[in-house]
């Protein structure tokens, strides 16, 4: 398997990712530190595994940091081994340079679960659709600073300081998940990488999925930055159980995989309307 | 084995690097197209799995495309792919962002040698020092261009597009190098590495090193970019059984390994002068 799902799966199951963060694109200094940039840059890679089903084995860093900002070398150097630490994936090499503009290119590797990788493209017409946890907060939060106001604080820890869900990762895989993807890009985004990459399309409940602090359900359908997992199964009291043994919260069942291309959305009202994937700018108006 | 030498080392000999090559520091777009930065970014990387004695497996690039100009991805990508397939390492994963200024970031896993990677650590007194081939070609054809005059082609090219020396990499692991660096910064930046993570100094025959094309002694002592390897063996004689066996160049005996810890060269005037590490700036005047 090559390019185009959340990591390549190498022969022995080895998993190889790499993601950039660059400033203005990906975060704003003006609401997160140079740490919270060097956290991010591991866990969204983290991340990655993350929704292969997979654990994270090592990570190397490329930083390019501005030209004149070198001071910000030591607070992205603790935040990214603050993430290394907490998260479970030693840093084992780097480069350093300096350029125009502060950007932080993580790669990592990890190793694919017992049953194999969990690609985009599994998931089956009749699968349950689940997230692992609320969605929007990251927009919300972003929101809210970009008009100047206070986000929730919840929300806004998460955006500047992500947590890979690996440990749900591995539970969705362990339980029979057909598809996964991480929700980088946003709901109605990743889920419709799934539908493409599985052949199928989906029918998603509107009032079923579960809104972050601070935000509304458009915020959840549409924001990035969220990095909770999407994933499919067949066998719904098979991940509950899987869930519930793990000690985690159950993920919220959001709808279910159909035959054909189309992503529906049902609202509570009784309509059904198309959901197109919406483009998530992570800081840019 | 960390951070600090050419790749990490990981449980079961796996390698994996990272090197970051950003526009103003690495490449000058004067006289570098987009296709030779990425060329040059994969084979940079596989020139550190070179020094380790290994093969590469497989390869990721995140790259940043500066704004206004996303029309040089194509190119770039032209450049990584023909170098993942005449060098033998495939491109399994990516990503690409628009920012500031074009910035190619290539991450790199591969597998030690059967004896294992070969570290800079590893120099003993009495060992003699080899390089793989011509030092300071690439400094002089730098030095021509930036003066407007004309570069020797072959120099040129190699500044372009170098080509890792992977083999070589491989027989000297085999032929039982004791310690192995990249020349990526240039012959006493780099041997002071090797004698610096040995505990052990060196002694030069500056007439035997061999100078590229339009260059002189000084740029091969000092000018970085040349990619050839420097490695330190114990038996001159089965270093040369074993690169004529594999049809190689031999390797050029430059020097002995000593007790202490400094680097000297020997003139052929019968001099000796500390040889001081110099630093290389790859396209900065």
């Amino acid at each position: 398997v090559g390019v185009g799902d959340d990591t390549a799966v190498l022969a022995g199951g080895l998993l190889f990712a790499t993601d950039v963060l660059t400033e203005g694109v990906h975060f704003d200094l003006r609401w997160s530190t140079p740490a919270d940039v060097g956290w991010k840059a591991l866990a969204v890679n983290l991340s990655d595994i993350a929704a292969m089903g997979g654990t994270p084995r090592a990570a190397v860093c490329g930083v390019v940091l501005g030209a004149g900002r070198q001071g910000q070398a030591d607070d992205l150097a603790a935040g990214i081994m603050a993430a290394a630490a907490e998260l479970g994936c030693p840093l084992v090499g780097g480069d350093t340079v300096v350029g125009a503009a502060l950007t932080v290119t993580v790669a990592v590797i990890g190793d694919s679960p017992d049953g194999g990788a969990v690609l985009r493209s599994g998931a089956q017409p009749g699968d349950s659709i689940f997230i692992t946890g609320p969605l929007g907060g990251s927009k919300a939060a972003l929101g809210a600073l970009r008009r100047g106001g206070a986000a929730d604080p919840v929300a806004l820890a998460r955006l500047q300081r992500p947590v890979p869900r690996l440990v749900e990762g591995r539970t969705a895989a362990a339980a029979g998940a057909s598809a996964m993807i991480d929700l980088s890009d946003g709901l109605s985004s990743d889920l419709a990488h799934i539908c493409r990459a599985s052949g199928v399309g989906a029918r998603l409940q509107a009032s079923a999925v579960p809104v972050g602090p601070g935000a509304v359900v458009d915020d959840a359908l549409s924001g990035g930055d969220d990095y909770e997992l999407c994933f499919t199964a067949s066998d719904p009291v098979r991940v509950a159980e899987a869930f519930a043994a793990a000690g985690l919260h159950l993920p919220a069942p959001i709808g279910t995989v159909t035959v054909g291309d189309e992503v529906l959305l049902a609202t509570p009202a009784g309509g059904t309307w198309p959901l197109a994937p919406s483009g998530w700018e992570h800081t840019v108006e």
